[in-house]
């Protein structure tokens, strides 16, 4: 994943960055400034554990791009997308079958951020997500995949419907987790694959589940309904991991 | 498990009910009363999203137990704890093998809850967890386990090392999950076992895994050093599951 580092300047992008949920990783504030909106600023940093160093003029006059700091300039940075295509190209370079997560709507960024780690861990070489409804790149996503984000990349789509017809003309087949399916243990899930994850509540939705070549069962023994999305990702990740290593 | 409702009355014990992370079902306030104690607890109710209903003095006065509610009387729940005896009793009153979770220090209250109801869809009898140290049955972790504690039964337990001695000889079997282990699809997960699942950061103790007859490896493929721990016991578990059900 490119990480890439930028600095926002002036005291309205500051605050916003924060309250938006950015990843900063420091912020820089003119030394006796005190006034209403920096206390604002400083009291975000303080809330999302943001190291805050307070500095002379000169050092803010150096670090500006823009001319006009205003007394504060954050140092953040962002996880940038990557493309399918690119995801692609990593299974090929690594000369593997390609192994892709479709996360269809999940929403707590502890999920998101848990399942790229697992991605990462299972030998996954992305996770592709949909630009509308599901969380994204935040702070605390890259906080709970533990660096995963790093490493793997995300590639977030328009219509993830399309993105699988256009994957399955590249050779994938496409399993999605659903309880009406057949039990995970007695299918194939060799070869280039992509597991459908569906949203927390509601599964993986009719179309996506439409475009899928099958549906996957985990066995539940138990009394209530659902694994927990991540949870479920990761068993069957790891069904996934199994078929690999075992050739069975 | 078993769940005993109780109410609570008087403004004192119903407000640090609410601060202490309790699960409060309802909340009844003596209508017309907007003072500033009541005001705290009405507002500590609606951030837990908790049912108020304002109701007349007769109301109040029929529901109290001690006739000294103050015009506040929430009506709240607690799971109890288990017996590590009545969870052993569970698996024989199904004619299975014993399967249990040991969660050694797990302190985020999303993976307990998580852990509880993957052990409740992977058939598992029990979970036991340490009394010091380690999270309890908060109402977060009620909410995370999505029903789960509803089935099955947690103990705690003054020392896990000692309860591991106890339960060997009922003839369990236990594996603790770590990275320096046998890599898990080789191993014979079958029988009465238990699985020891370990901290969040520090995996699990050198004391208890000592106790543990085997060491069993989740595969690892990426970049980082290990996935959510919740994740973890899913993955685990399941092959567990997998080798019950395939007698593989």
């Amino acid at each position: 994943m490119r990480y890439k580092e930028f600095v926002i300047e002036g005291r309205n992008a500051v605050l916003e960055a924060f309250r938006s949920g950015k990843t900063i990783d420091k912020l820089f504030v003119l030394d006796g400034c005190h006034d209403g909106p920096v206390m604002s600023i400083t009291r975000e940093a303080k809330k999302k554990n943001t190291v805050i160093h307070y500095v002379d003029k000169d050092r803010l006059d150096g670090m500006s791009t823009t001319g006009k700091h205003q007394g504060v300039i954050a140092q953040a940075a962002a996880y940038e997308y990557a493309e399918v295509g690119d995801i692609l190209k990593a299974a090929r370079d690594k000369g593997e079958d390609p192994f892709l997560f479709l996360l269809d709507n999940i929403e707590d960024p502890h999920n998101l951020g848990a399942i790229i780690r697992t991605a990462n861990l299972a030998g996954a070489h992305g996770v592709i997500i949909p630009k509308r409804r599901a969380v994204g790149l935040t702070a605390v996503v890259a906080r709970t995949s533990a660096g995963a984000l790093n490493y793997t990349p995300v590639a977030k789509v328009t219509n993830l419907s399309s993105t699988i017809e256009d994957l399955k003309k590249e050779g994938l087949w496409f399993v999605c987790a659903d309880m009406d399916g057949e039990v995970m243990y007695h299918m194939n899930l060799k070869g280039p694959i992509g597991l459908v994850i569906g949203n927390e509540g509601e599964g993986v939705s009719r179309l996506v589940k439409e475009k899928c070549d099958f549906t996957a069962a985990i066995p539940m023994k138990g009394d209530i309904d659902s694994l927990n999305a991540s949870v479920a990702a990761g068993v069957l990740a790891y069904e996934v991991v199994r078929q690999r290593i075992q050739g069975a």
